[in-house]
């Protein structure tokens, strides 16, 4: 029996229609808070509560099995011990309740015993055809459609469009604090425990198909199905709905911690970091981005283009925002000469016009600056959201409040505008009662609490609304294939060169020497100075038996380096010798260094860098996961820190990076193409003269069968 | 007469008894603020209203003039139009007020007209021998003495030991509601408008004598008055009194909207943070992290030792936290073996004993392992803070708080502990009057609101607490001096080279050649590849007309590389040439570039890079204003991104640092020694081969008079 975990699948679990509460004990802090919940949420007359003993608790009666509940029941939520948690998956699966929500703990986090048991409970599941969430976590709550399955206090009263998905269950609460602080409204809440079936890349698929969510929040401490996760990213992209991922593990002792408490794999932070920029998943390093970047997505969408205009009454703030845009990327345009036009209209003579804009303290007495502002600002060519910057009250003093006339201006100003327009405050504030009752009489729609993190909110967005979730495929190069058994091991240079040269990467000339005549020739033949290397499938590391002999020049230096390289190979005893290859040595330009491996979540991983001293000194390289577009591989290039070398410095002559993109792009393809037995594939270097490339040195490795 | 602004007398400014609201009017918002702000802090009998006409005004009699008021006023608050403010001025000194706080704008801000106004403004005030706070701003506010001499509503009700400067007006409400919402009490605030006589530095300044304030934070789009701010920054660091500045200017884009609207010169970026650095100054960048350093700040002072222990009921907090950590350097020790055994007591069997440690939640039935592990960890020899994370409730909902014994266990732990703990919150939240019912009931004194604030104000407050404000003198060279007369232009490299010589800086050998068989001996002397440069007053760049000679080999080279060198000159018609400078090349080791500018504000800055390709590419370098010790050009060393070069890459020798970094204090100490006549000095490259160091080239010029 196979049991698929399919968006249609997760519906019933996700908005069921009743809830038993299996292990429901007034001496349970768990059982109390999941009730209190249920009742709160008016979902009381739905909820079944399963008690050992049959005894009144909660003031509700109970039955000792799921079998005399008689009604469908969608969802068990089990709070019994770890060792009574079969046989009340049992009994569920009995009454006919196929999904269930295992609070307990005890399992794969608490050790080797504990992971036993896990599989168990998993296996069991499946044998019952049975959805499982969890175990070790807190639970779900639906606030759309108002059922929380959850011992999570305190969840708040209203819904919104963001669905937020936490691997922790001891921040989840928090985080539904800050999203009742800042005023994000969410839709759905899971916590994922040890995502012992379901994993945070399931629910993912689901919401991408729930019309009530329109962003995704999500705390990470590992992904645990990477396929999945990938295929729902990917699909959240096409379907324009932003996923905002704080993903734990970029520290070494967070990497210690995390494997200390849920025993997940924290996978290769640049890794990471690549794979979710090639998604189009956003990545924030804080639980308020997370919910601020997420509630941005849901409210603005898409934007039109990435220009942020900003409209303030705070020279201060300008200048704090025009900082903070420089940092994160946040796109500042300059004003057209229309707009410019409009805008001077409107300011007084002492006022710049500019973007930020400073409508100055003129505004004070006439407020109605800002609504020409915005109106003005939003109708700019390259401006997609206006953010005006000012301040909301959050608690109530007994006094009108005083600038209300500021909140109704721009109010105005959102509905002249020709595009979206959010308010900024210019601290963090909570979005109380009162707040959302002055923004509503001002007809303010949205606001994002505090310059820096605006910024950041709205610089993640831009950059997400700019990703078209569509890649054109690139020309293809000739389709190369390796026969299964020469898939193995280290391969020789000669055979690395004629693999590529076959998939059409440009390769310095090279011949196999097999006498001291034939080295003289060729290295009279190249010209100029000249590389020995022992060529041998047995021999690994040339360099250090004396296997390799540089800038070699005239006759009797190539006979006499011929026979030295030769001569290396006796070092290593049996090694079969194929010959000794001869290339022309390369100078000036600059030196690259493509290579690909396999990522054990990820598949194929391409790194870029500038060889040489940059790449030892620096460790500068860019990832990205396998397959590139030329689009993506030049982005890869302009990344990198040394990147303004290949512009040509001290002289040199500036690359074709079009060129150089189109290399790195079939060296790609090339590894994409071999497959996943391929271990690595690596030029080192690239070597880069203005239009003339070429891979100097190969290697190609498999994996151990 | 001069005027001095001194501590002691800006003490009856921002402490007045009595204060005149001069320009007192129904009609205008800003008398309405200041008289109600007077009013709700009880001081509207100390205070006297002055109106033109003498009409009632906020409910008030008035008087027309000061003289009428017969009581000692210490302050005039003004608040009449630009055009009448010297009157008004004249009036207030003949009542015998001496300082004036002008919130009047129309000066420096808006323009030529507006400049002439600000210095005629400050020329009478000083002829009154009045001080003068503004103008253009929104005044100050002392809440310990509880005198609001301020239009800004919504003042906070208690005082605290923080004093905040603000040069933005437009902000600073915002600012006062963040330090409400954060629970950050304040001493005084003061808006400083265009600091046409007190500038932000005097009032820091003052503050270090202010027993009411324990740290100080300031918004600055600029610094104004350079000596007296990196005088009172020193005082303050002595003092143990945290200054934490949000400067404004980092983006080019800022500096032209700082411009705009106050007319201040923004500093160049890196030099404003090289001199913060140096002066101990903790510099951030949002007005949230500015409130919560300088709050953390006055309540911790100096830590005794920099590690931060954390103690958290969350996992994934702890990963944040370890991840956060690690971004922006705060230390999270190892502990020591006597804390893991403490530590193991506590814990239960399936968690682990670390920083950062998760109590894991056996804590929720035994809410008394929060004590016991913040007792174990502060008493760690490495840690010199401990932060709880935990939550903290900001809403009441109408039920007693569900983890108050979380916060009582805590509070148990702040007595129990042998150093300081703070109270750290998962997400940002507003401190509320129930959020400090909850903290009271279980003794806990401070919280810091959300993970990455927690991390950056515990960080700053970290880095601040080893500095020590006291630099050892370094061993001093001999005293170099130079004739007034010598003073000027830009020397040979022949003089520049005895200057350094004379400074204790080695120089690599070099001979002035006047004839060919000079050259030639000196090469020979030499014996591998040599250098041949024109020396000549009236030759800048030499290498432009093809006055230098690189790799020079053998006799006959020698020649005729003199004899073209020399021909060099002729394309400089009049010049005077002194001869050709020989020197031997070389090869290997790492080129630094060691140079001295005159910064116009903050005086000689000393800059370090790795030189060749890595300065043109990376724009490597590290700046630091003089003198710089011995240590401190060693951490300048290894600031460098590319400081590895200097441990030796591809087989070369590691540096000897310590030398280098003695080598680069007596070039900045020479530079210091010359006096600010010195335009320029530049050491490149400092040629650095294990532990041979050699100044290769030299360049030494000055300023015009």
């Amino acid at each position: 029996m196979t049991l698929e975990i399919t968006p249609s699948r997760l519906e019933s679990l996700f908005r069921p229609r009743s809830v038993a509460l299996v292990g429901a004990a007034d001496k349970s802090i768990f059982s109390q808070l999941a009730y209190r919940n249920l009742d709160d949420f008016g979902f009381a007359d739905r909820t079944y509560l399963v008690n050992r003993r049959g005894a009144v608790t909660h003031g509700r009666s109970t039955v000792t099995s799921c079998g005399q509940i008689g009604d469908p029941v969608d969802v068990a939520f089990m709070m019994v011990p770890q060792a009574a948690t079969l046989d009340a998956l049992s009994d569920a699966a009995a009454a006919g309740i196929r999904n269930a929500v295992i609070l307990s703990s005890g399992y794969g986090e608490t050790g080797q015993e504990g992971r036993a048991a896990e599989v168990e409970l998993v296996a069991h599941a499946r044998s019952l055809d049975m959805l499982l969430l969890g175990p070790n976590h807190l639970g779900f709550a639906n606030f759309t459609a108002r059922t929380p399955v959850t011992s999570i206090p305190g969840l708040p009263s209203e819904a919104g469009s963001v669905a937020l998905l936490s691997q922790s269950g001891g921040s989840s609460s928090a985080m539904l604090d800050f999203a009742g602080v800042a005023g994000v409204g969410l839709s759905l809440m899971v916590t994922l425990g040890n995502e012992a079936m379901i994993t945070a890349a399931h629910v993912l698929d689901y919401l991408v198909d729930d019309p009530d969510t329109r962003a995704v929040a999500m705390f990470l401490e590992s992904v645990r199905e990477p396929d999945v996760f990938r295929h729902a990213a990917r699909r959240a992209l096409c379907a324009g709905k932003a996923v905002v991922v704080l993903k734990a593990g970029s520290s070494a002792l967070s990497a210690r911690t995390a494997a200390a408490h849920t025993g997940a794999l924290v996978g290769n932070d640049r890794v990471i970091d690549a794979v979710f920029r090639d998604l189009g998943v956003i990545r924030v390093d804080s639980i308020e981005d997370m919910l601020l970047t997420a509630g941005a997505g849901a409210y603005l969408g898409r934007l039109a283009r990435p220009g942020v205009g900003v409209v303030s009454i705070s020279g201060g703030a300008c200048d704090i925002l025009a900082d903070r845009a420089q940092d994160f990327d946040m796109s500042l345009p300059e004003l057209a000469p229309e707009t410019t036009r409009a805008l001077t209209e409107i300011m007084p003579a002492f006022g710049t016009v500019q973007n930020p804009l400073d409508v100055t303290g003129a505004a004070i007495n006439n407020p109605a600056m800002f609504t020409g502002a915005i109106t003005a600002m939003s109708a700019d060519p390259s401006i997609g959201v206006v953010a005006v910057v000012n301040s909301l009250p959050w608690e109530y003093d007994g006094r009108p409040y005083a600038t209300q006339a500021f909140v109704d201006a721009i109010g105005d100003g959102v509905v002249t505008a020709r595009g979206p327009v959010v308010h900024v405050n210019q601290v963090q504030q909570p979005i109380t009662k009162y707040t959302r009752q002055v923004m509503d009489a001002g007809r303010v729609p949205y606001v994002l609490p505090g310059l820096r993190q605006a910024v950041t909110a709205l610089s993640n967005v831009a950059w997400w609304s700019g990703l078209t979730g569509h890649r054109a495929p690139d020309a293809v190069g000739p389709v190369v294939t390796v026969a299964a058994e020469r898939r193995r091991g280290a391969w020789t240079e000669i055979e690395a060169r004629a693999l590529l040269a076959e998939a059409g990467i440009p390769m310095v000339p090279g011949y196999l020497a097999t006498s001291e005549d034939d080295a003289a020739k060729l290295a009279a033949e190249f010209g100029g100075p000249v590389a020995l290397k022992i060529v041998s499938p047995d021999i690994l590391h040339k360099s250090d038996i004396g296997g390799v002999r540089l800038g070699v020049v005239g006759d009797q230096a190539a006979r006499q380096a011929y026979a030295d390289v030769a001569a290396s190979a006796l070092k290593v005893p049996g090694a079969i010798v194929d010959g000794v290859l001869v290339t022309p040595m390369r100078s000036g330009g600059v030196e690259l260094l493509v290579g690909v491996v396999q990522d054990p979540q990820w598949g194929p991983m391409l790194a870029v860098a500038v060889g040489g001293i940059f790449v030892e000194v620096l460790g500068d390289s860019v990832l990205a996961p396998l397959p590139v577009s030329t689009a993506r591989a030049t982005e890869m290039l302009r990344g990198m820190r040394a990147s303004a070398l290949l512009d040509g410095v001290r002289g040199g002559r500036p690359a074709d990076v079009d060129e150089v993109a189109s290399v790195i792009t079939r060296i790609g393809d090339l590894a994409v193409a071999l497959g996943g037995e391929l271990e690595s594939l690596e030029v080192n270097p690239l070597w880069v003269n203005g239009g003339t490339i070429e891979a100097l040195d190969a290697v190609v490795t498999w994996s151990p069968k």
